[in-house]
């Protein structure tokens, strides 16, 4: 027998199969959802539908945007010299967060992983390599992610690139700021002592 | 500077208001509707309004349905002299699930908490109060959440209850099954102990 109503289980449904969302808090968002005021609801669901039809990627940089070219590309007074390769949307966002990255980004939409079966055609590679091509960059500076995937990515990017002879860097990986080493993995040990710098 | 599409700001700021969703997860949310398939996003999108727009209180249990009376309600094989008191929707699903339960239930849709300035007429007290007019009762089972709130509700309703000379009981508070006793808060421990019984 159905529990509850069979719009609430389809809400319930759809809601639990959205990444980090389990059946639990698919029902406590269901059950939020049917009590709050009409407007609110509808706007979330507006919002998300709005969302999905005007967003697109950016024609340079593949980040999500409104626009053809997304703000950060349009931005004369960035360095356009410099590209910072990340996974997603969200990286590129962290990263602009600190406020002192000052050249543009690449955004792949994921990373190489054989075990997921993607592979470099997968991801935003290409673009990348085209850009290479006809923009004069200086410095490609590898931000993916410090997992096994990030880090395959970042290999295949650099042996791709070095021909090139464009400079390519990969974000230092270490003990995190605040960070206790009595409680941190040993490869992130290891690595902090291989990246150790002068004083 | 906007990071992202001011459709998906936006849409981020309405997700993390949603219960149990902070800014993390409504950016990795948004992030992943935007990527997911028109009809895919359509189907969540009108989920929520449909759910928001066809659900109702049953007038019988007050809870949350698509029909007048909930299948629960309407159900004749049921023993509809016996009330099981539970706090919302959720909680009726959890004892419906253990399958033993053949009563009928009231939804309260909360609990009395002068703490949030919620007293018993914000909650659907007085529904109870007719239904034991009307109909034929014999035993009001309180399964109202074991917390602060919950144990006052149960008190409250027991006090309103008891003058009509209608049968009312708690549900057992104790040590949970599986439960490892060196880890259960002292409290618990104490309740288990009182309500302990002949083997």
């Amino acid at each position: 027998m159905d529990l509850y109503s069979g719009y609430i289980s389809r809400l319930i449904e759809e809601l639990s199969a959205l990444p980090g969302i389990g059946n639990k808090s698919a029902q406590r968002l269901a059950f939020y959802l049917v009590n709050q005021p009409k407007e609110k609801v509808k706007k979330l669901s507006d919002s998300i539908m709005e969302a999905r039809d005007k967003v697109r990627y950016c024609s340079c940089c593949c980040t999500l945007t409104d626009q053809e070219i997304c703000p950060i590309c349009a931005n004369e007074k960035r360095d356009h010299h410099t590209i910072m390769v990340v996974e997603n949307p969200r990286d590129l966002a962290a990263y602009e967060k600190t406020g002192k990255f000052e050249g543009v980004y690449h955004v792949l939409h994921g990373a190489i992983s054989p075990m997921l079966g993607i592979g470099p055609g997968d991801i935003r590679l290409k673009e990348l390599m085209q850009r290479l091509q006809t923009e004069e960059v200086t410095e490609v500076i590898i931000a993916t992610n410090s997992s096994l995937e990030g880090e395959t990515t970042a290999m295949y990017i650099s042996k791709l690139i070095k021909p090139t002879g464009i400079k390519v860097t990969r974000i230092a990986s270490g003990v995190p700021v605040g960070g206790d080493l009595e409680y941190i993995d040993e490869i992130t040990l290891l690595r902090a002592l291989e990246g150790r710098t002068e004083l």
